[in-house]
């Protein structure tokens, strides 16, 4: 912990006070990410494989709020208070997109963990290099979910009529996603100025950030075959 | 996977089909309580902190299967295989000793914790070199747990009263695990007969065992205070 007049004079210390917010974000999300998870894998599995299968990446979204949570504290911020005023937002989304079969389950793992990712490299390019090793560390997990990708393809291959409904679900996901992130946006307006900022086009509109991300989520779908 | 006529030539193979269940039912064992306190931490913790606190522990868990798991399949085992038979009664202890508040919780990690380590214990006594290895790893996280005792112990001392609730609680818990452990001995002879071989003495009664255990159990519970 350092005094608060020499917090600034870190040089890991980016002036922003956006970051302590998107670390918190992330952090919140990860710790989530992985109880939701765990839960998931314990209660809709279909086998103890591949209920170990999903615990592994449950437990991998540990790992990575445990990087971001000790980032926090080596920032000088209080973990607990960074993360604090995004755990409404989070519970909400998780509440509001409880899966209620595997195929669903391992959707949302993938979805989520993409959404994830898009902010994860959003903080690369303006974050201080010292948290750019950090979302390094984390991408390196980035090939994880592969195996949700695949079992989810060779789901539909078997069962075509799946697609439909697991395009549906998938929709739902990151509309609820975009709902919750627009609350959150307006919420925290420097949070949403620091990845507006990193847009490096000079556009303000929150929007153009979420189209964004769209876009990456309506690639990571045709991934999956749906 | 080696054919089934060589696999009693394997250095590392023990003879007795014990040895598969007892590491079968351990695996089993960290799988579950990997998923419940995962749960248990984020309904129950009173603070992000102490969720993390308790998650640590819960991926603890986890690391251990691994190792349950991967040493199952060097032995040539089939590890789902080797665990379904111990589903059905640790999933019944759970669901019989749902925790209802934090200190519940807490309680439980220890007990579960040191439940499982006096059987690891056993299994190293008896069990060939390289499990006797595995089982010296996961003993290196035994103090892990150690935080639940410090916060139980404040927690009565600043609310005696607490005291006697939670001694009953501890009382279900085990009393639970023991009426699970003879279903298990019951169905399981290979694996009774094992851990009896393990007390050395020539007593071939299951109830020794279960009065070892029970001491452990009423020294952890003094080293909580109750």
């Amino acid at each position: 912990m350092f005094p608060k007049f020499l917090r600034s004079t870190l040089p890991s210390m980016k002036e922003s006070p956006g970051v302590v917010d998107l670390l918190g974000v992330l952090a919140y999300a990860e710790l989530s990410a992985y109880a939701r998870m765990t839960e998931d894998a314990a209660t809709l599995a279909p086998s103890l494989a591949d209920r170990a299968a999903l615990s592994e990446l449950a437990v991998t979204e540990y790992a990575h709020f445990r990087l971001l949570r000790d980032r926090l504290a080596e920032l000088g911020a209080d973990p607990d208070a960074a993360m604090t005023p995004f755990v409404g937002a989070l519970d909400a989304w998780h509440a509001q997109t409880r899966p209620t079969d595997w195929l669903q389950a391992l959707v949302k793992t993938y979805v989520g963990d993409g959404i994830a990712l898009d902010f994860y490299r959003e903080a690369a390019r303006l974050l201080d290099p010292s948290i750019a090793k950090l979302v390094d560390e984390v991408l390196v997990d980035e090939g994880r979910s592969q195996f949700a990708v695949e079992r989810v393809r060779a789901a539909i291959e078997a069962h075509p009529a799946e697609a439909g409904r697991l395009a549906l679900w998938a929709r739902r996901l990151v509309g609820e996603a975009l709902s919750q992130g627009q609350q959150v946006a307006s919420a925290r307006p420097e949070l949403a100025l620091l990845l507006m900022e990193s847009q490096q086009e000079g556009h303000t509109d929150i929007s153009r950030l979420f189209a964004k991300l769209t876009e990456a989520h309506n690639k990571r779908m045709a991934a999956m075959g749906i």
